[in-house]
């Protein structure tokens, strides 16, 4: 019972006020999966050049996340550079080179395709439908999108996100796609347009889980240092959808488990705070899943009364 | 067993994207009172011009709120006039007229002075010292502060916190104050000049409860519409201070039960939710103990897992 998870594998160049790296492993999938794989077994589906070195599949693989499905072809990675505000609260991207990801067009592998659990990272919608439609017997399927693809691939994104039980995107992102700024009427907009679960990400003040008239707030942990928000994210994700996996979670006539939702939007919180402890995906060499326990306890501490 | 609140007492004139009022009860020394009174007696100390209206003093006597130490003098009631941003996260002063606030220096009646709860609304930080020095025998002091005193009145006002168990204030003022951005670190800072207890504030995202190396978050209430977020911040004041008092929480040996100090905050954001749903403090006109009792439940049912 293995999550599919699907998106960019890159190398990143960063600079916060903590200080500046100039290529580390980055990218959607590849912080979804490691935070993914702390729960349940993980199969990427990706893209990446000649240039990708071997420490990096040999980390993933250390992971036992399973690599069949990232393709390496001609050309180079996906490259992303970017430099936080002083506050880390916004970045300004420096420079983008799509590079071997211009060209991707996702097949999955035959041994992916009977899997139940699928997380479409954030790529063309038009893409994200045809990796659902090679599913045959998908339970739970969701994923992220960007502004992007709201405001340029409307009608695309609107068709995928038909088929998905569950969407997690930041609060711009929300109101943006609802065109409500409230965030309880836009959140039931968008379930109106497939998705009956939804996550709102609100960074550092944490996120909200909306489901059928219900809903469940988590803030942000309180971290005494932020060294790199980059991927904390795509972390939160990794962590909400591996927590269901990991519990083999299925919706049975449409319906989660409110309580396993919940618990799953705190360790999405977990592994996302985790992730902006180090720079890039440093901090997931060294976490264990004792770590992601205790600060899970801290959590309930720190919201219980 | 009373609390003494300390403020201003005022008309406002409010634009917010649901409509403009040109002329409505206000000041923070009022919204903090009608919070409290739902906890515990509560007696202010402020002043007024003659154009105080006789209705306005008989709403807040008809909460039981006593008047004593309200002074009624020649001239007119300090006037504010504001307009939000359409999100509402911002605002902008149209008007400011002291009036008769300009001379302000309270004097605490005699029945007030044996009392064992001060809450000092936001006023110049020795006019607070000179209030908390006429009381006999309190057990518990805390106030509220501005950017304006932190940056023009600094040395004033960190005598002032000297004396004060707690501090509520929001975000930005927390940053300014400690000179640090990071929270955790700021509330640190302030905790060293005085109050052993901070209730930091963030608006829409909730508050932080900061107390000896513990802290307790909680996210803000999600209003499907906020009509006036005016007073806000002072009725989680009130809620807060009022539950305190309320409960007759008092630190032995400089300590307050933290679970308490939990619930406090919590129904601080109860009342700061409350005052959102109407202009002014007309939400206060028909709210009951048993609402307040439910929507802390909601807080409750909003953030458990």
């Amino acid at each position: 019972m293995s999550l599919i998870v699907v998106g960019s594998v890159a190398y990143d160049g960063v600079e916060t006020p903590h200080g500046k790296i100039d290529r580390m492993l980055g990218g959607a999938c590849t912080y979804i999966s490691l935070a993914a794989a702390y729960f349940t077994e993980v199969k990427i589906v990706g893209v990446v050049g000649e240039d990708f070195a071997q420490e990096d599949i040999d980390f993933l693989a250390s992971r036992k996340i399973d690599l069949t499905g990232l393709d390496r072809v001609a050309g180079r990675t996906f490259f992303w550079a970017g430099r936080y505000s002083p506050d880390m609260n916004d970045r300004e991207t420096l420079q983008t080179d799509l590079n071997v990801f211009a060209d991707f067009d996702p097949k999955l592998p035959e041994s992916y395709r009977a899997e139940p659990y699928l997380f479409l990272g954030n790529i063309q919608p038009d893409l994200q439908r045809s990796v659902r439609n090679q599913m045959k017997n998908v339970q739970l399927t969701g994923g992220d999108t960007m502004n992007y693809w709201i405001n340029d691939f409307r009608p695309a994104l609107l068709e995928t996100l038909k088929q998905w039980d569950f969407l997690l995107i930041n609060d711009s992102e929300a109101r943006l796609l609802s065109g409500q700024h409230n965030l309880r009427r836009a959140a039931s907009k968008i379930m109106e347009m497939g998705p009956h679960t939804l996550v709102i990400k609100r960074g550092e003040y944490g996120a909200i889980l909306f489901r059928r008239g219900e809903h469940f707030m988590v803030p942000g942990y309180l971290l005494e240092d932020v060294f790199d928000p980059t991927g904390a994210g795509d972390c939160f994700a990794g962590g909400f959808i591996g927590h269901l996996a990991g519990r083999g979670v299925s919706p049975s006539d449409g319906d989660i488990d409110f309580a396993e939702l919940r618990r799953a939007v705190i360790y999405g919180s977990v592994l996302g705070s985790f992730c902006c402890e180090k720079f890039g995906v440093d901090r997931f060499r060294t976490l264990t899943r004792e770590e992601i326990e205790a600060r899970y306890q801290e959590f309930k501490n720190h919201t219980s009364f």
